[in-house]
């Protein structure tokens, strides 16, 4: 069947995704238009499915990773608070993130030169490459993808990275976990430089708080200044998602210019600077989760 | 991503294939391990999913066509009960039944000499070449497959076949509806020779009972000789099937001889003599749908 | 709110029952348009939902015990194949069967002096007897009920009974196993009259073969005549199901006489002496199953 | 059956709660504990659940109204955002609401002589009453509950509240339409007091983007001060809530005297003086979506 003629498929009630969340007694579903990709990895099933209304959505053993209609949510969030707090980040280093949204994220910022992608499954990258719009920087000149365990590469450097990012799965899924200790907080805080920042995605305080505290605690424990922040993320658990920030040198409020993020007005669909001082202000039973007062 | 290793797929909770029933308010649900192939036809969509414990899924506009391991409930009854009623049928159309498994069954009796497979939709035939076992005779040289609407297909012919088997989709899906009507089973009358047998799925009597009657009472006003007739259908809604036998002549108990079945004990996974037999002893129930008695 | 004037409830999207078939990959899902009834019993969690096109629908540990509109399929099957083998039963002991529907059609012989139905769990009976239709034996004179374990009740009887009719939930569920072992058989082998007559219901074929395998096996090493016999039954899993029948002395197919079955025409809504006779006609694969031939 | 111990009811997969969201191609899923109460009133279907970790499910018309767990996130939103704009609120009006929630966060302010629940369907509030600990208020002296359609009841008053507040349903269910007109809004404006201040829930910016722009544009087009703030509400759809604040005098930022929530401290679970400011920072495609700059 060489040549088939592209017609729209319809998308019926036949074909649901259901991804159900932390403690099992809940979940989305979607129903989807068609499922483009199916791999079984040596670290976990890989899915691209397409929807209606949500386009590309990628999924690691039925945990969804992104939609292509609301990732720039988790993105933004993630890439540019801690990288507006460095006044010139050039070395900065993603752990996990294979579908490329964060990797676009931080090369918005011109002063980035080296943009490391550390990605543990490389058919996580082939996927995204195929099939994910995000992944439009994978070939750029100043972007490398290494293929190795986030836990054990970060070891080798010293000093180095301006800006980590952790954009790990969950603690619980795939090799998620490794990226949850206080051991590989440590070695985060030794690659980086002096003024380097860094931040993480830290799971939902509904679904997974105990997570939440857990990862914000450790981080907590290596730097000294550690701030929770929170962000609308529609399709991830709860919609309520948490990141956190660390620095050895900035606090991300009363250190933050707003100028500069001028130069990206018009170009960012989530983030602005109020929005980067309002992420900070947590819900009283958020603070509570963390031990905040 | 040329060379990816091949591995075996986990099925997770996160690929739900749920088939909606007639009156929409039961259905069954498959968890999926895989969508091989989806296509929008001018006709239908059609898709081919595996499933971990019935192999492969044939799926048309969300309705269950046929899964792997038990479509030979299906096509043994709807195939050999009108075949074994022949002394010698040479000539076999088919309307419809285009995943093949109603070809494969025709062409298991060595008297056949021309098995022609009427399927409107080449895509089906397409998909089933490259996806669905059952195509396995596709290219046997006593078959024939034609793309066209088998209500008008059949008008062309006069006194030649000796068995003419309906396999066709629902009543209210794609196309199905023309091969449910009056003037169709006319024309299959008019096409058959004067011993001639013709069976046809006709339902389920629970959810669509409605077809059932409308189906039976339109063949029993055109064939002197016509009998419902049922079997199970495991992955069918209610999992009870209805077929109706119609000939000009035999009767399809009274005049059945079992021996014309010895030959192929150990062959087939359904159908033998006994069963030919009870397939024509109806519920109470159904009898009442078909108003008999 | 005391007096709520009712109105007609509308079914909607957001209630749906979801019964998961063994293995996990597969089931049935139904629109409820209520929950009437939700109890944990010591043994089991009972529920009775209202459907807009099934009416009562009672489950056990979310498996399906009954539908009203179908129940008639298996109860019929499942009482009048051995209670018209017997000539004169009078004396009939149900195990299990707390929802009526076995005893319902127990007594509509009339030849029936005591019916006992051994139900393990009381709060069956109470739920049945305020929801459910098949329920309306309760204070026949001649029923008998009694709350134990069929198991350990049937011990006490010798040379008793005429027949004995097994309705129990599946082995793996509740206190269904107890019912499906060989010393089980065996007992109720001890507690029938000479001519005595037996039935159980032996799970459905596709998805649950081994049982079914299990079960006719050890019923067959304890009774000298044993056949397994099958009928629709549309909301349980398949739609096929399997009896097994099992006597001293009477061939359900050899020693029938269907004149017995004369003065309940009109009155049963699925068995007939042509179905009784068809029941016992096994496609090819179940007979593998059981290993005959 | 009358006295039944009370034993916990096990969560099983079969009792499956699904709420589409607008669009139909997606929606949560909740497994429930059991069903309390379901009733077709003259509006809507009322039907209250219990999720095992999610407390009481208030439902109406299959759409999730509120659960026990996090009701907390949208009511001290909808309700403290507007009331701490005040000096002194003493008469407050909520629009819908009839689950409680609104109320017992107005009735927390001290200075509230008189709060007006008008909630149009009187067996939203007798359900209310009996399953959801939310309407732990219903009975305070300063409480009136009355049963009327609130975009009539507006009309009687001039001059009267000092603070409204439209706690509706959706636009597209049962009753909710009536409290998104540009009349309604009017007649609110017309009701308070030249220092009054409202707030109306507005929907979710990712699945129901037009229903934003349009309250938010028709409040807009009444009030001199209007600004639209946005919290998280985690069972709701897309997680990412909208309400929108208005008044005649009181800029919700600029005007804001974070003094007056500290009586507060330790009591509400959600907002504080930080989150009232952030709820008003907007994420840019948000800032799009209402035409601001």
């Amino acid at each position: 069947m060489a040549d088939i003629p592209e017609r729209e498929l319809r998308t019926m009630n036949h074909l649901m995704y259901m991804e159900y969340y932390t403690g099992g007694n809940a979940g989305i579903f979607m129903k989807m238009k068609r499922l483009l990709h199916s791999y079984q990895s040596p670290y976990q099933r890989i899915d691209i499915f397409e929807h209606p209304d949500f386009g590309m959505v990628f999924s690691l053993d039925g945990i969804t990773m992104m939609t292509e209609v609301d990732e720039f949510m988790y993105h933004e969030m993630l890439v540019h608070v801690p990288l507006f707090m460095h006044p010139d980040p050039k070395k900065v280093l993603i752990i996990g993130g294979g579908d490329g949204g964060s990797l676009r994220e931080v090369l918005r910022h011109p002063s980035v030169e080296e943009a490391i992608l550390c990605e543990i499954d490389p058919y996580v990258i082939d996927a995204a490459r195929k099939y994910l719009p995000t992944s439009v920087k994978f070939d750029d000149p100043r972007a490398k993808i290494v293929n190795e365990n986030g836990a054990e590469y970060i070891k080798q450097f010293n000093d180095y990275f301006d800006a980590i990012i952790i954009d790990s799965t969950d603690p619980t899924a795939g090799e998620g976990g490794h990226l949850f200790t206080k051991e590989f907080y440590q070695n985060c805080y030794k690659a980086l430089r002096e003024d380097g920042v860094f931040s993480a995605e830290t799971e939902d305080p509904f679904y997974d708080k105990g997570w939440v505290a857990i990862a914000y605690n450790r981080i907590s424990s290596v730097f000294p200044i550690t701030k929770l922040y929170m962000g609308f993320m529609t399709t991830y658990p709860s919609g309520m998602w948490s990141y956190t920030y660390a620095s050895k040198k900035y606090h991300p409020v009363d250190d933050y210019d707003p100028e500069r993020a001028k130069p990206f007005e018009g170009e960012l669909k989530y983030y602005n600077p109020e929005v980067h001082r309002a992420s900070f202000a947590l819900p009283n039973f958020v603070k509570e989760i963390i031990g905040e007062k």
